[in-house]
């Protein structure tokens, strides 16, 4: 039985993200040019356009000896054929050399080797065989890298293999991160009986730097209406979202969802989420800026983060397709029960066993264990029609750290 | 049949980089203080311990109703309990609230209401229900974490959460980066009729930030034994290791090995390994510092790296264990070819269709299409005894991108 005082009505996570997306619109994202040295990670605001064919010529794909294939024809280990420069010409290349006009195959360097009057060969090759051809990694015209992505190490390879020493990116979104709650203190704080210290801004704020975006500091507000509001007043003036940890509970006090009501239009649009942890999860726009009010729990912050924050995210920076985790199907270890109702997100730690990647569940009771997200290394998200997953089960993880082998 | 020139022997991966591995001793690495919003991705050079239960107090696990579990023994949705002041009160307590001496359990919201004359509650709770006991997270002198890790984002929560503002991190290895050929140019330069722009030192130098290190550009060295001797002295004096590119093909030149061996000793150890691509790797020890000289083809030279250059990097970085790639299990869309007697590592482009992961080989002839790199999202390895992949067979694939959803 479920009576829930103030979430009237729980939205579906899939009803609350759509909802959430479609309700503020990002405007054009500024750019910027930077060298190809410093744009790992960042995301490309420009097709990339081959101006030439790459390779630009013919060359040769391995170390070897340029041939014109049919005088290596019937070459065998007991019947090498012998290539005399007259025949075309035997001519050692390098991997990356250009075939000239007059060959047309390479034989590898295993497969031959020089003699007094020429190449011995003794496996013969096809026309075009061991040749890169012109334009066969990229044609002249094609778009080798796609506005949109996010670059890595093989993306500034081919670029540069294009010649293009700058890229024009989008710049990193400004993120700003407010923690309220008077429990909380600052880690180098000497704690009074009653405190905490405050976690969930170094964790969102890294997850921020880890999808390439500029957190903003705003620090710790008390839970008082008036503190909360100034805060995030100039966080909306700072940055292109915000995000809240604390007070988001319904019942006993509302106040960051009052407070962004109190800062523009059209405020909050979603608040309760059927999903566990991170139920009390609040949504917002204001004045055309997205708000994500995350729990304070840092578990049910962590979660309701991956849920609403990284697409909201991922879209801020420029990304064609919001970046999954990376998944792994896994087995489970043991039963795990999980609410009816909601989508159950199941803390687990992945590893290795035979061939097989087994999943063991260290979620434990209340989403305030924070040790359990360093235990964890992925999660089981289990939708609202299933009450657990049972033992042996074939699952997919998120991943959010790796899988040690 | 394989004959290979100045390659008399080519040594096995695994012995390859055991024998690299061994041949050299990293003395204490150096370690610098940051404070704890600066110190994602760095590898920690301290054990983390808990000066105190995290907890420090019993807490409430749930927003809810502090009680005395045996007062709700019996409650039910029709015959509820109302929990007077008087019977040890039902005291309201947002979740991380401490919970007091005289109750025990604490009662979901949703499972209570106020009512004029106290809390009506509809569920009863056992002693320690929704609470999260002192010590529960970590105890008083326990490692929270290890020297050694990296600091991923919930790491950084954790050690906020012990009231840690400032870490002890290992400084960043330096690792300098030498391209060799007369045919490179830089992705700036108007080239010349037989020049390829150079993209080796681009993408090497991103897998070196990506894992945390320092990448220091040694720039493009001619095929030049006194040039690459040069740059690869100042580049050892700079640095804890040196990577180089081009000039290890044996049989036309072996200018690379050879400057490496005028550097000083031991010099090279392993001078062909039993790999496709990337046969040409070499190895070497030059005054303690370790060596990778890396084929100039881009995709034997990322190959290279992944097998030498990474485990070489973690250890310099001072982390606990080499971090392996993202692994999944996929199913190959079709037969792969593969040489006995080598490892050999199959470009794959993994994808997800109905449940379950495809692998999708990308490999073409030659390893010098870098385009390959950017369609392929991982690689499988395919051992010595093995003469390809059948279709439908289940790999393990490692990942270097992500897999679209």
């Amino acid at each position: 039985m479920v009576r829930l005082k103030g979430f009237q009505e729980l939205t579906s996570v899939d009803d609350a993200l759509r909802t959430f997306m479609n309700a503020f619109r990002i405007g054009q994202l500024k750019t910027v040019s930077v060298p190809l040295n410093l744009a790992l990670g960042r995301v490309l605001a420009e097709d990339i356009v081959a101006e030439e064919d790459l390779p630009r010529f013919d060359r040769s794909a391995v170390d070897g000896f340029a041939v014109k294939a049919h005088y290596t024809t019937g070459a065998s280990q007991f019947k090498p054929k012998i290539l005399r420069a007259a025949e075309g010409g035997a001519v050692k290349v390098w991997t990356g050399n250009p075939i000239l006009e007059d060959v047309d195959a390479v034989v590898m360097l295993e497969n031959a080797r020089c003699v007094k009057d020429g190449v011995e060969v003794w496996s013969p090759v096809t026309p075009g065989e061991n040749v890169s051809e012109r334009g066969e990694d990229v044609s002249k015209g094609d778009v080798a890298v796609k506005k949109g992505t996010r670059l890595g190490p093989q993306h500034l390879g081919l670029i540069a293999a294009l010649g293009t020493a700058n890229v024009e990116v989008f710049q990193k979104p400004k993120i700003a991160v407010l923690a309220t709650g008077n429990e909380l203190a600052e880690p180098d704080a000497k704690l009074k009986s009653n405190q905490v210290f405050e976690v969930n801004r170094y964790v969102l704020s890294a997850y921020c730097v880890e999808l390439g975006a500029e957190p903003i500091d705003l620090g710790i507000a008390k839970d008082n209406l008036g503190e909360i509001t100034e805060r995030l007043r100039s966080g909306l003036e700072m940055t292109d979202a915000v995000l809240t940890t604390g007070g988001t509970s319904v019942g006993f006090a509302d106040l960051v969802p009052d407070a962004v009501n109190s800062t523009g239009r059209p405020g909050v649009i979603v608040h309760g989420v059927a999903m566990r942890p991170a139920m009390p999860t609040a949504l917002a726009v204001v004045n055309g800026k997205p708000v994500v009010m995350l729990s304070g729990n840092p578990v049910a912050a962590i979660v309701g983060f991956e849920v609403f924050a990284r697409p909201l995210i991922c879209r801020l920076l420029g990304l064609n397709h919001a970046e999954p985790r990376p998944a792994v199907k896994a087995r489970m270890t043991r039963k795990v029960a999980t609410a009816l109702g909601r989508m159950n997100f199941v803390r687990v730690h992945v590893f290795r066993r035979g061939g097989e990647f087994l999943a063991e569940s260290v979620s434990v009771r209340g989403s305030g264990v924070i040790s359990t997200m360093t235990r964890a290394n992925g999660y089981v998200m289990v939708p609202e029609n299933r009450e657990g997953l049972a033992k042996g089960e074939m699952v997919d993880v998120k991943l959010f750290d790796v899988v040690e082998e």
